[in-house]
């Protein structure tokens, strides 16, 4: 496609390109099969709702890399990477949730005529989209190859976010900014759940100025009173009722890049309950803030955290945050690090983490988060900017 | 949860149940694990957007299903599923994502618990989020266990849908044609793609009458011009057109129950060559609908079309249809037949399927589909009632 239109430059997409390649050879990898359409985009700008049927990119060490995948998305391919037309590669229809064959046949053709049927194969083993049936494929087809197990090989690269990744998070913060705007002007005992979601997807999909807004990763979050003891059920057409807390967990989404952002509202006056772990969460968010500096690790973050949940008398064993920043359904993390208390992780500047330290209780639930920006000599910074706070509305 | 707020009867469920019981015995499998997050709503009632970490349905053949997943999702198990709060399995958080465990390790061990170790298991090897890994791990785990494969196991059992189900989707049908109406009133040459979809997503999620909006498995497709030479291309920020043809691509979904719905908006007056193929595509459209009938096999569909579609001097290569029903993302497809030339799998009433045509040529697209019921008599029963065909806006 013109580099015009492509959402970056193109010297950022060499720069993830002679990354990966760095990590390859430390993997002692030849050739590399990413499938998780994160990973595609990132590598080579592909964007489209695809990945229901088996594709991918394959990353070579000497040449441009081919985006792989059926053969009616290949003009989507040709649309949107930044490599020449001719790296398309399409495979038949007839592969297509087929009982009798499967697309992997396809790329063990493809592997093969390139001289890769003998030689170190790197797959993403614990990724979406691979599926099981996918690599047992590509083993018969390819008996002589060596897969190597490179699950998150290209995650892991892309952690340090770049000035111009930056830039497009900073503007999907505008847009969850929005969002929470919106949810604090709407929120009525009374009002259907499924109306203020109508109201929320609007806000998201319009965006800020010169920001329009692309689909998130995950869908609203926003369960109430005993319901937000479960952080995942979407919504219904039930009402907001006075006398519960309900929390919002959302996230604009420029460009498939991402700033999750959670706050809770409580209907009414709060019980004493909630004040009081309000105070601890806020607490420990701050400690983590402070704690969530380059040179220090993972863990760190997450053991400062829950030094002050413990005040508050709240105990919780769930990790407490995950690196952001491109991404496709189902998830919006990047799957590498965990802020959790085993993990040694040393974080670095140019970091970008969802800060979510949710409290999924027996019968209650709150979520007061920040997507944050690791930096030298301070603490994290919050992407969005907003009152860190139970908002009540009485 | 309490059966009322189910969105089924327990007879439903107890159908779906003795259904996939009766396939597990003919496919020769003792007990079931289903990562499907479709299957697993399907048989349980389980709704959440947890999918993005591993999580399935147990299925016995002598007790009732359990639910396993993440700990903090056993919770939303508990207030979704019709089994019993016992029934959730919720394992450690540690095991989210970890580099040194799996969450299959927690799975292997309450297989060994119930006597299954050495026994048949039936695993989903080529479906969504069960990874290569997942597999890998559940063999090393138990290495006495007999893996059979029993990708769409469930998915097959699902084809014929209830009537409670096809009430749901006509519910979905109602919201699908709120859409494209409000795309119809909404477009024209200078509106912003990204400012058309809020408003299809508002639509989509506020329903209709009492018919609130799910979100749907697959996002708003809505390419322009040659741009609609790629199926699934999203939106950005670009304006419509005068002179050009824009797919629309959308569905309903209510409860998780889908009914895709495809139109083509011209603006501006119509080249011939456009108008010739959506004389030939809506020609082929009747002449499949009339071939979907009880006692003919998917192929007649896609043959009927084609035939009419040569007319037309149209060649297309890709399956021209999928059943369709209860769904998450990354498709509203059930992954079971298609309608393509050699797939001889008889149609059955009560079957349900996206009859979906698409032309993606080398530098245009139309797509002009109908969501169908196929019931004994009659030609198919179109879910939508909307005009078949491209509309001109000029």
């Amino acid at each position: 496609m013109p580099a015009s239109t492509l959402p970056f430059t193109m010297v950022e997409y060499e720069r993830r390109l002679t990354k990966v390649r760095a990590a390859m050879q430390e993997w002692e990898v030849d050739v590399l099969f990413v499938e998780d359409p994160s990973n595609m985009a990132w590598l080579t700008g592909y964007d489209g709702w695809s990945f229901y049927v088996h594709q991918g990119v394959l990353v070579f060490l000497d040449e441009d890399p081919i985006w792989w995948g059926r053969l009616q998305d290949a003009n989507g391919a040709i649309r949107t990477c930044w490599m020449d037309d001719d790296r398309a590669s399409g495979y038949a229809d007839y592969f297509v949730q087929a009982k009798d064959c499967h697309p992997m046949e396809d790329l063990a053709a493809i592997l093969t005529r390139k001289g890769y049927a003998n030689k170190r194969i790197g797959v993403e083993l614990d990724n979406y989209y691979f599926s099981a049936k996918a690599f047992l494929t590509l083993q018969k087809e390819l008996p002589n190859a060596n897969f190597v197990d490179a699950t998150a090989l290209v995650n892991w690269q892309r952690g340090v976010k770049s000035d111009e990744e930056i830039l497009f998070m900073r503007r999907a913060a505008r847009i969850s900014e929005k969002i929470i705007d919106g949810i604090l002007e709407r929120i009525e005992p009374g009002v259907k759940k499924h109306e203020l979601v109508a109201e929320i997807y609007a806000d998201a999909v319009r965006g800020v100025d010169d920001s329009w807004g692309d689909y998130p990763a995950i869908v609203p979050l926003l369960p109430s009173g005993s319901d937000a003891a479960a952080p995942h059920l979407t919504w219904s057409w039930t009402s907001f009722e006075k006398g519960e807390a309900t929390f919002f967990e959302i996230s604009g989404c420029y460009r498939r890049y991402h700033a999750p952002f959670c706050r809770t509202v409580f209907l009414g006056k709060p019980p004493q309950h909630l004040v009081d772990a309000e105070k601890a969460l806020v607490d420990g968010l701050h400690a983590g803030l402070d704690a969530a500096r380059p040179g220090n690790c993972a863990g760190d973050v997450s053991r400062a955290l829950h030094a002050e949940l413990a005040k508050g008398g709240i105990e919780r064993s769930a990790r407490c945050g995950y690196p952001i920043g491109i991404s496709y359904p189902p998830d919006w993390g990047e799957r590498t690090i965990s802020f959790r208390d085993n993990d040694n992780t040393e974080l670095q500047a140019g970091m970008t983490f969802h800060f979510m330290p949710g409290l999924w209780m027996k019968d209650w639930g709150m979520e007061i988060t920040e997507s944050i920006l690791v930096r030298e000599g301070a603490a994290a910074e919050c992407l969005c900017n907003r009152p860190r706070k139970m908002f009540v509305k009485d």
